[in-house]
C-alpha cells in the first residue's frame, strides 16, 4: 500500500446542497482514510473559516462553528492564491449558484485547483466561459466535474460523455429536466385523464408543498431547463451560445411578467387558466397528455424547451411525482433510447452527484 | 501540456464484442493522440500476434492480419510476465467469456496490469475469486473495471458504485437483466394483452431473429441473469457465494433438460406450452403481465431470479423490444427508484462499456 496522501478540500456554499455535501464528506472521510481529506477552507457569502497555514478544520462540527466565525470570505483571486500556496492537491467544491464564482473557474483551474460543482451557471452562461473553463483545465491538467448541474445525482452528464467519448453518434436528447415542471404537469395532465384542478391551483399547491422556488416564476420561465439543455447540447458538440439563444417557452403570461411579487403573480394567475385548459384539452382530444420538455436535435442542431404532447404510453407521459427522465437517442442504441430516470432535485441526491465527482477526482489524482 | 505518454493495450478475444471494441479503439486512438495507445498483444483462443520487444501492432489492420498469424497465444502466467516486461503501463482487455482467463485476473492485477472487461465469469463465480481480484488490485494499485458485465454499455455498475461509495443505502435492486428474456416476455405477454402466439413459438421466433444463444436453453436456464445479479449484489455489500447459491427459476422443463440438442429441445417445447399459458392467464386475470426479472433485497439479503407478475403501468411491464431496465431503490431516492433503461446486449453497446472503462483507466493512470 502506498503511503497516505493528503488532498485539501475548499468548500463554498452551505445551503441545502452544501449542508448535505458536508454530511456526505464527513462520512466519506471517516470511511476512507486514504487519501486523507482535509477541509482547509469553507465560506458562505458572509462568513469563512480558514487559517493561513492551511490547518485542517474539524469537518464534523463545521456547520456549528462557521456561523460564529469572524473571518470573511477571501476575494476570489486571493482565494486561488491562498489555496495554491498549500502545495497540496486541492479540490474546490462550489455548492453555490453564483455567477461570480463560476466566472472565476478558469482562474482556479489554470492554477491546478480541481473543481466539482452542481453550479449550472459555470457551464450554461456564455460559450466563451465554457471554452475558457475547459481549456484552462486542459492546460494545467486540473479536473472539473459537474454531474449535478443536470438531473442532480442521476448519471446524465457522465453517460453523455461516455457516449460521445467512445465514438457513438448522439442524434437526439429529450426529456423532463425540471422536478418542478414534472410535478406540475404530472398532476395537471395525468395519464388517467382524471384531474380537475386548474393550472393556477396546481402551481399554488406545488409552491405550498415546497416544489417551486419562493417565486414560482423562477421555475415557470423555463430558464432552469434551458440551462441544463445548454450544458448537454455543448457536451454533444453543439456550440450553443447561451440559454437564451434558442426557443424557450415561458409559462409566465406576458401580462404577469411585471407583477411585483410571487404572491401577486399567484393571485392573478387564475385569469389565464382557460389558456392552459385549452392546451390540455387539445391534447386529450388526441388521447395525449402535455408535458414540459426540453429536446436537443443534434443532427438538425436545434434546441428547444416548452410544452409538448405525448401519447399516454410514452415514458415521458408515465413519469411520476417530481422525477426527471432523460432519453439519449444514439446510433448504437438504435430506435430504443438509453433512458435515465429518477429524482432530479433535492439536497441529498444533488450532493451525491458532487460527492461522486469528488471521488472521481480522487481516483484520478491520488 | 505534458509530454505524450504511452499506454500498452493487450486484447484477448476477437468475437462479436471484440471486433466492435477493436473498431472503437482504432477510432479512439486516432482522435486522442495523448496518451499514445499501443496495441502490443492480441490473441484469440487459437492465434496471437505480438513481439518480444513489444513493438506496437497496426490496429487498423489487425483483424485482417491476426487470422494468418503463426503465433500461438502465450500461456497466461507467461503472458503476465511478458506484459510486465515492457515497463510501460498496460491494460489487459478481456473480451472473452473464459473462466480460465477470469481465474487469472489476480495474477495480472498483482503485477500492476490493469483490466477492463465484459467477462461476467470473473465477478460472478466463487466469492473467493471476487475478493482475490479486488485485493490484488488494492495491493498493486492496478485498476479493474467491468461495466459491461451487467447491462452492456448501460451505466449500471458505475451508478451502483456511485450510490454505495457516496454513502447511500441501497435497499433493493430490481429489473429485467436479459435482452433475450425481455424480448420473449414482451412478445408473449404484451401490455396490450393481444398476443396469441404460444410460448414455444415465441422461443423459436426469438432464436430465428438471433435474440437467443445457439441453444436457447443457455438463456432459458436463468444462469446469465443470476450471474448479473451476483455481481450487483456483491457491489451492494452482500457476500453472495455464487450464481447458484440463491433461487433461480429455470424455464427449461425438467423433462427437457436432457435433450441432446437445442433443436430437439425446440421440437419438444410445445408439449409444455399449456404450463406457460396458465402462468400468463393467471396474470391476465389480475390485469397484469408476466416478466422474467431478477431482484436483490439488500435489507433482507435475498436474491432471486424468476417469472413475476407486474401491473401493466409498471415500468418493467412497459419495456420494449429486447431492452433491459434496472431500478435502484435507495434511501436517498425514496419511493421512486433511480432507473436505467435501454439495450443491454449487442456488440457495439457492450464494446462501448469496455471502451468507456478503458477511458476511465486512462484518466486514472495517464
Amino acid at each position: 500500500m502506498a503511503a497516505t496522501k493528503q488532498v485539501n478540500i475548499a468548500i463554498i456554499g452551505a445551503g441545502g446542497v452544501g449542508k448535505c455535501f458536508i454530511s456526505q464528506l464527513t462520512s466519506l472521510a471517516s470511511r476512507r482514510p486514504n487519501p486523507k481529506l482535509a477541509l482547509t477552507y469553507i465560506a458562505t457569502s458572509k462568513k469563512a473559516l480558514y487559517s493561513l497555514d492551511h490547518t485542517p478544520l474539524d469537518l464534523s462540527s463545521i456547520l456549528l462553528t462557521l456561523p460564529s466565525s469572524t473571518q470573511s470570505p477571501l476575494p476570489l483571486p486571493q482565494l486561488a492564491e491562498h489555496l495554491v500556496s498549500s502545495g497540496t492537491p486541492t479540490i474546490l467544491v462550489d455548492n453555490t449558484s453564483s455567477q461570480d464564482l463560476a466566472n472565476s473557474y478558469p482562474l482556479f483551474l489554470k492554477k491546478g485547483i480541481h473543481i466539482v460543482t452542481p453550479n449550472k451557471k459555470a457551464f450554461s452562461s456564455s460559450y466563451t466561459l465554457w471554452t475558457d473553463i475547459f481549456s484552462a483545465a486542459a492546460e494545467s491538467g486540473a479536473k472539473v466535474y459537474h454531474e449535478s448541474s443536470c438531473g442532480a445525482g442521476l448519471p446524465i452528464i457522465s453517460t453523455l460523455h461516455d457516449l460521445v467519448d467512445t465514438g457513438d453518434e448522439v442524434t437526439k436528447i429529450e426529456g423532463v429536466f425540471s422536478g418542478t415542471m414534472s410535478f406540475l404537469f404530472n398532476s395537471f395532465s395525468p395519464v388517467s385523464g382524471a384531474s380537475s384542478a386548474t393550472w393556477s391551483a396546481e402551481v399554488r399547491r406545488a409552491k405550498e408543498l415546497g416544489y417551486t422556488e419562493p417565486d414560482p416564476r423562477d421555475d415557470l420561465n423555463g430558464l432552469d431547463v434551458a440551462r441544463k439543455l445548454t450544458i448537454l447540447a455543448r457536451i454533444a458538440g453543439l456550440p450553443v451560445e447561451s440559454p437564451t439563444s434558442f426557443p424557450v417557452q415561458s409559462l409566465i403570461p406576458k401580462e404577469l411578467e411585471s407583477c411585483s411579487s410571487g404572491d401577486e403573480f399567484l393571485e392573478r394567475l387564475p385569469e389565464f387558466d382557460a389558456q392552459m385548459e385549452e392546451v390540455k384539452a387539445e391534447a386529450e382530444r388526441e388521447g395525449k397528455v402535455v408535458r414540459f420538455v426540453g429536446s436537443i436535435d443534434v443532427v438538425k442542431k436545434e434546441v428547444k424547451v416548452g410544452v409538448e404532447k405525448f401519447d399516454r404510453a410514452h415514458p415521458i407521459a408515465q413519469l411520476k411525482g417530481s422525477d426527471n427522465i432523460i432519453s439519449f437517442y444514439t446510433k448504437r442504441y438504435g430506435t430504443n433510447p438509453l433512458i435515465v430516470q429518477g429524482a432530479g432535485a433535492g439536497g441529498e441526491v444533488t450532493a451525491m452527484g458532487v460527492t461522486s465527482d469528488l471521488l472521481k477526482v480522487l481516483r484520478e489524482i491520488a
